[in-house]
């Protein structure tokens, strides 16, 4: 159910993807016509259209009138990748909150150019559907909702997270979930169940400022984990840590990292979890973004490779559906008695109508086609931004290639200051976030994230575009 | 605003409660007929009679087939009321959690006659406006709010919000105002804001037993204060605690103590506050009960007396209107950053389209008129209850006489044992709550609360008789 058969148009589109990069279509060769290739395929001329256009959108074919379709000169995958992060292994106390509100208040500032924030644009999320199943659980039934749920959350919304669950691979029951005030509560419930004040957690780096700011409120302090921006999180330095220091958990956003859009391999994955288990620490994952993944499968969340022996998973529909419902959910196996105290003494319980109508509009079967919608948006906004990235920032500037997600994270030379870039940027109207925000000891000065969920225009090319030239003027002082 | 002019026939039936307590009518007199009170007092004769049916419904008078209206034998009141309570001065160390998750385990059973949480029951509570509000919201402007929104909440809530404080005698900007997931939130953002793992908080006892649970959950003692069941908190016994001992912080519900009913006199309040101001000791106060008063006014909020000062406020539209939107707030004044970075932190934001819907029903004005009916019925209920209990508990029996709210609390014998009653209950399918999640050091094991939350019928007024009775049977052992 979640790894659907492709439309025949996306597999063609792959197999040229996958001439181009085992070298037998080379930059600047001229593909096929659309009409020799259907009847190469079998398929109608609108299909292999369909798959031009795609390439087009996602920046590996141009297209020249009259002409044709050619293999892109310089096609995403031209930057150089960021580089592995190296951080001390040292236990840092977090005093991010200040960056943190800062940088949320210019993000949600509708007036600036929407880099800042990774938050989908609602106008690309097209809620219609779900805000019509909120509208008629009101109606009908919005008596019979006034009440407090139960903590756990909706009977009904709760099965169907768990038939989900089953369709990634991890056997789950309706009773193993807990609704949460999104994400964000989720991992506050997770954090307070595993540690106290004082105790460290092991972080990606860079990782999601969000996670920052809970350790930071929560007394909690973070040792960052060399991360690569493929490979994801060093598993060796994480068996080298825990054999020095005492780890109260390890805070993960499996699928796909924030900012990097990486997820880790599943062998590696495996050894992670291995290697959590020998020294008994509790993997707290946050898997909001893997719906939206851009491979032939969604990657496997931890928890449904250790069977949640071990693990506490934590998502939430806000970057795939409705970030204004709030409702996310929490799997905490060995930990679920501690996160519902939590939950009770926190905020007691959700409110019921929005979780109805969720349950109502998964139930429908239609989020997997809304989501194959909004994968292929995401991607194809990555190849656009990548693609005024490549032609506007500095030379060495290196970009990530996400597998999910849709942010982008940039590294340019050291000598760089996103700090100052951010302060040059809002006064030009446009939002990004600078780069130390993710990190525990403030390190990515020379790097920055631009979030790609909004509707692709022309004011974000051009905000893109502008901020570049600001780099590049930063970098020729 | 909030202090509305009483229809005619509310007055006139306050004027014979009056001539009842002054003596001027005895038990067991007869009422002038509704002919020639309506002549005297130049109303109608529905109007007179719709007086006489109020007092009967609250159990002062007492309607004799053929022959008219006598005051009631035993009327409200007859009954004792509670002991004030001596706790010791110690900072107990809470651990109440399992407790609290059984009781509202039991709570949410429909199946059980619902004495047990204190949730205003949706049939009674008719949120149908609400409701309609919020369908509209969704089919009409879905898109537009699906949207993480400002950590302080939808500008138009806190507007409508910020207006109704000023009807209470407080002068509120929307800036002052932070929308929350219910009070238990707000309690939770305000505690963890003022104190820290460890310290200690002062609070009323008998208290909230939810308060006791997220003092447990963050780590935090509670100082049990010395609460007369109408006068509510000793300030002279707070003065000599805040003499010897460290306090973080001053934890009450204000206006109506659950599960006392009581508030505080305004003298009384200021004192408090006084108080606390020297000792430089801040006040959380709970006002989630004050728009559910029997009285002519509004009892004022601590916030009102000190500007906000020295004060948190929290409460929620959840004991009046709507427990399955989950929306209260909180105004935290010299606070207000740190609460702002906690609830960043904790739960990021609120979900919107509830608190557009709630902003657009008070936007309609028609919350008073929805107040005026749920303070008739609760109150009401509570005079249902109140006559029910004197009836068929045991001889000793003492009940607390609320100004507002919807529980009761009722005080037995010292060889009573609420939690065995408990148990039996359960057994007879009904549900309540024990005394001793009320304390923090587990007093009040011969006490008990009633909730009265419900629309009034047969099955509950028989649930609370078989409960009577099986205190007897106990007691008679």
């Amino acid at each position: 159910m979640d790894t659907p058969t492709p439309y025949r148009y996306e597999q063609l589109a792959e197999l040229i993807v996958g001439m181009i990069d085992n070298g037998a279509l080379a930059p600047g060769v001229r593909l096929p016509s659309v009409r020799t290739v259907s009847e190469q395929h079998r398929i109608s001329i609108s299909t292999a259209l369909q798959a031009y256009r795609l390439l087009e959108d996602r920046g590996i074919l141009v297209a020249r009138p009259q002409s044709g379709f050619y293999v892109a000169a310089a096609r995403r995958g031209a930057l150089a990748l960021p580089s592995a992060s190296r951080p001390r292994a040292k236990a840092s106390t977090v005093s991010i909150s200040g960056a943190v509100a800062a940088l949320l208040e210019h993000a949600s500032n509708a007036g600036l150019v929407p880099l800042g924030c990774a938050v989908p644009d609602a106008e690309l999320l097209q809620s219609k559907r779900l805000d019509m199943a909120l509208a008629r659980a009101a109606r009908q039934h919005g008596t019979r909702y006034n009440i407090y749920c139960a903590p756990q959350g909706e009977p009904r919304l709760r099965r169907e997270i768990a038939r989900r669950a089953m369709g990634i691979g991890h056997a789950l029951s309706p009773d193993d979930v807990l609704v949460t005030s999104g994400c964000t509560e989720a991992l506050t419930l997770a954090l307070s169940a595993v540690a106290k004040r004082g105790d460290a957690i092991a972080i990606e780096s860079p990782t999601y400022f969000g996670f920052l700011h809970t350790i930071e409120m929560l007394g909690l302090k973070a040792f960052e984990l060399p991360t690569d921006p493929t490979r994801g999180v060093d598993v060796d330095a994480l068996a080298r840590l825990l054999d020095m220091e005492p780890v109260a958990a390890c805070l993960l956003s499996s699928n796909f990292n924030n900012p990097l859009g990486c997820a880790m391999a599943e062998t590696d994955k495996r050894s992670l979890l291995a290697l959590l288990a020998r020294h008994d620490v509790p993997l707290i994952e946050d898997d909001v973004y893997g719906d939206v993944y851009f491979g032939r499968e969604r990657p496997k969340p931890f928890i449904a490779l250790d069977g949640g022996a071990n693990t506490i998973y934590c998502s939430s529909f806000s970057k795939s559906l409705a970030p204004g419902y709030r409702v996310g959910w929490i799997v905490a196996g060995a930990y679920a008695q501690r996160v519902m105290e939590r939950k009770l003494a926190f905020s007691l319980c959700g409110a019921v109508l929005p979780q109805v109508a969720l349950a109502a509009f998964l139930e429908s079967g239609a989020y997997d086609t809304h989501l194959r919608t909004i994968r292929r948006l995401f991607e194809e906004n990555l190849a656009r931004m990548t693609r005024t990235i490549e032609t506007s920032f500095p030379a060495g500037t290196k970009v990530s290639r996400p597998a999910g997600g849709f942010a982008l994270w940039l590294e340019l030379p050291r000598r760089f200051d996103s700090r100052m870039l951010f302060d040059e940027a809002l006064e030009h109207g446009i939002c990004f976030a600078p780069g130390d925000v993710f990190s525990a000891s403030r390190r990515f000065r020379n790097c920055l994230r631009l979030s790609a969920g909004h509707a692709w225009n022309d004011r974000i090319d051009d905000g893109v575009r502008r901020l570049g030239q600001l780099a590049q003027i930063q970098l020729g002082r």
